[in-house]
């Protein structure tokens, strides 16, 4: 085997981008390729079209190897739904859900979203890879840890044993960006240029951690009366703001840990959102937080190797199925 | 006296719209006029010419009575700004407060708004005159009661000992518009015609009063999930997410009396939006709810008494100075 011999093209097809892998051994990224085409975007929403444009070259040059998608491709909005595989679920698990369909330009195969039964059930789709390239990069993960994954939809997700146990989404990204465009809220800052402020950030995760039982509608309030009474600044609001809802996430998790007993913590995601969490927990007295970046082409590699479609000698080591 | 003699005109002149009031004897309407012409839609922002086309008739053939006015016209995006009343506060208090100045057709006055301090401080402008309105109408209610304001922003206030005690905000309705509008959770219903559905209202308000510590960015997304999995029709997404804030709303106050002994309940405000406070709080075993509505102009004159513009034999009994 050398690095001229691709095994894999993973695809991380969110709502907002799309990217392609050429893999090689162990999953060694050899290529990447990006667009803008999100299923949100995807020039005339013709998706066969954006992924011939994608994939086309690789495939002509390559034509046996497979190709593997993940993300909200396969959601109902997306190209084929892939129906969610529930939790707790091992890479074998998620791999027995693949959905695999003729693309006119070869087999795609897609991986299916995770969904957590219950009263009130909760659903990912995309950060499941992203999840499993992280214990794969950091295989000790895998027996216990919590992980966070900062975004529109931020979800948290417990592993344990191999799997990924459960998970809940906050929508904090998506609240902020509601209220910072459309609020009263966010008001002052449209009409003044907003300052960064770690302190006024830190003010709100405070004011979220220490909050009693008013509601969330009423504490993000005090983002316009702490402005119209003197006491936080215009160009501040949006960092307190930011910090409020952050804040109530951690408040939220926090309470599931009450002897404060955390398994490791890992980040993943974007570097500037990651270190806006990380100093959210350190406020909390959650110290040695972990950031992963680009985890999706590692748990593409995975699960492919979980659905034999790959083989890693490497990889081997991590196969988890024997604690199903 | 007569009630052919006028004795205050009283405007209520809010975000989105300006009432006025010819009061006579005993704060008794005689004659209203309304326009759609809220500080955020005055005119060109001409807040002297807006006040001079609704009052100019009244002010030229009654020259000698007073005009008192209450709400965001008061704020500092009206007209003048009435600086705050701190809390706890009775009429006497809040008449203390009044602004005067001369508008060009004669002087105007203009009700203060509430300040809550603390460290989270928060304030109402508008929503203290409507208060003080229903303590004039239900003498009653100022021993101890709990008023309920629905809204944009929400207003819980406590009245004890003929005082406003203190009060909380929660941004439900604004909350509501944004997620309904912009938000993910809105997409189902912007695409199918939403349905009226007593069903999924208390479904939402249910799982809000039962959630544990989960955030509410966390439980918001339940509207997501449960029409994702099936569990909940596009047509009634918003049903289910308006009981979810109205309960988180309702759940946080809740939890202010622990052994379940309140005080009489009203509330204040548009009929259907108080019809769906009243189901929600039926679910948590609140029974026996008053509603008034359009209590502002006797608290207007409420004011006007404790001001001193006005004499009113029948009103003075309700006086509670004696208190402080």
């Amino acid at each position: 085997m050398n690095m001229s011999s691709p095994r894999l093209i993973g695809l991380d097809w969110g709502t907002s981008s799309l990217r392609g892998y050429l893999l090689g051994d162990n999953g060694a990224i050899q290529e990447t390729q990006s667009r803008p085409w999100g299923i949100l975007h995807t020039p005339g929403g013709d998706f066969a079209a954006a992924y011939r444009d994608l994939v086309g070259d690789w495939r002509a040059r390559w034509p046996e190897i497979p190709v593997l998608a993940s993300g909200m491709i396969g959601s109902r909005q997306g190209w084929r739904e892939a129906p969610y595989v529930e939790c707790p679920a091992d890479p074998a698990r998620i791999a027995g859900g693949l959905l695999a369909f003729e693309t006119g330009c070869g087999e795609l195969r897609v991986v299916p979203g995770l969904l957590r039964q219950g009263e009130l059930p909760d659903v990912m789709r995309g950060e499941e890879t992203q999840i499993l390239g992280a214990m794969a990069l950091e295989p000790q993960l895998a027996e216990h840890a919590l992980l966070v994954l900062p975004g529109t939809h931020s979800k948290w997700a417990v592993l344990r044993e191999g799997r990924i146990e459960t998970f809940a989404t906050h929508m904090t990204g998506e609240l902020f960006a509601l209220l910072r465009e459309h609020s009263i809220l966010g008001r002052p800052a449209r009409e003044e240029t907003p300052d960064v402020s770690p302190d006024a950030f830190l003010r709100g995760v405070r004011n979220a951690l220490g909050s009693g039982p008013e509601s969330v509608s009423a504490r993000l309030f005090t983002a316009r009366s702490l402005f119209l009474t003197g006491s936080l600044r215009a160009a501040h609001t949006l960092e307190y703001l930011s910090g409020l809802l952050i804040g109530e996430e951690l408040r939220s998790v926090l309470s599931r840990f009450p002897d404060g007993e955390f398994p490791p913590v890992v980040l993943l995601g974007e570097g500037a959102l990651c270190e806006r969490y990380r100093d959210a927990m350190a406020e909390c007295g959650i110290a040695r937080i972990r950031v992963l970046e680009h985890t999706a082409p590692a748990g593409l590699w995975r699960i492919a190797v979980a659905a034999g479609l790959v083989e890693s000698e490497t990889s081997a080591g991590l196969a988890t199925s024997a604690h199903e």
